[in-house]
């Protein structure tokens, strides 16, 4: 994927505590920024997540991860973490991240997150609302 | 998959630090847990890691996590990491890691986990050698 | 302070997502060893804190946090984490951290950790109870 | 103290990775904080820190940190970590840093960190240079 396929993009700076023996980032530390990437997407679509989940008794579960970790990145590098909706499910969202250097196409790491819709007291997956749905496509441009 | 399909299980208890907000285990430090398995995974097989680094001049490189987060993991729990070596490639590793509950048949978490053998001055990928290739067939009793 | 200052100690491996770029612990994870030392403190004097703080409403917070470096810790290094009350105040618990290297008294660090006793509703301060303060003493044999 | 005490803020927005069950930041991770501030600090007085490193053969090696916590800090928070250099010793750098809420004087955190400026190569510390001194002086205004 490129640049252009991302509608929106999270600023990172590499800190001293996330880079491991070798010099580099750690393999754990990039879930890690997919959740701060996945975060700020939704404050950029105004999704009031702490109010939905307090209003709806719904809350997501993520159900898994997949990186993959395509070049190196290093102490203090500026990256971009492009994220997207790849697909509405029923009760799931799956978001595509991308990672890149800042202001190129050269991209260090690329992975997929998976959530699902859950009634916090029955623990049973949930539809996804039409609101929810709805402001996705309209900040994706679907 | 079982407890039975694996022949190494590397014991842990969650730390109150890898809890989060909804009182359970962070996806990311999943991979902490993996990467500790591995290592004592390859310390059970009496491979001398950091050895065959400084001898040969190479190093693994991590190309791709997976988690599937089944069941969430709270604080406290003692859980058993089981690993195993799904594919010996041509200059990669395959791992297959599952999170069971200790001494129980029910698992929180399964995943895979990719090594790609490295050249460390060359950054090229290299051919895993036979001695590993050995090592890693007596463990595994392949 | 040497290892006969300490009647409990908690055996550690350390990770290598602990280490950073100089490949030695970051600073940050040391006070997540004096965490998990003083949860297995209190295991091992049988103090269930989880149901204190259920039967109770009251629950412990960490207000000071004090570390002295003394000795860089490598990857893999297997440490031992002594505990010990130093101080019952009247709200307070100051505990003082030592990690040893496993089976020797060279000391890499040590430090202090102050918690402090509040109602969980109030957030006041309360006494510590007599119950505590017995279940310490006689683990310390004070 | 208060803002006016510093010349010198880095913000921050509280990572969900970094909440403990109790809904809080997680204690060791003011350390982090801490971390990131300094870094941000040097960087803001234009000193290359990497670049000192590796011409000079010196390093700075952390040997204390002191973390007072006044006020729990809640997920998504965004906070200010004021740093200054409050006394520069014959090889060590004492800074006092405290954590305040966004735009103002209410105090999360406060607290220590002492470097000591060390020969990589003989291990034995070394008197902080001129250059250093001057560069934190002007910056400091001292």
């Amino acid at each position: 994927m490129a640049r252009s396929d991302f509608r929106f993009f999270h600023d990172l700076r590499v800190r001293y505590s996330e880079i491991d023996g070798q010099g580099v980032v750690f393999n754990a530390h990039y879930l890690t920024y997919f959740d701060v990437a996945i975060t700020e997407y939704f404050r950029g679509m105004a999704f009031d997540y702490s109010a939905y989940a307090k209003e709806t008794g719904l809350d997501f579960h993520l159900v898994k991860s997949l990186v993959n970790y395509a070049k190196p990145i290093l102490f203090d590098a500026e990256i971009q973490v492009g994220c997207r909706t790849a697909k509405i499910g029923n009760s799931s969202l799956t978001f595509i991240l991308e990672v890149f250097e800042k202001e190129s196409e050269t991209i260090y790491s690329s992975g997929e997150i998976i959530w699902v819709n859950t009634d916090q007291s029955s623990h049973k997956t949930v539809r996804i609302g039409d609101n929810l749905r709805e402001l996705i496509d309209r900040f994706e441009d679907n």
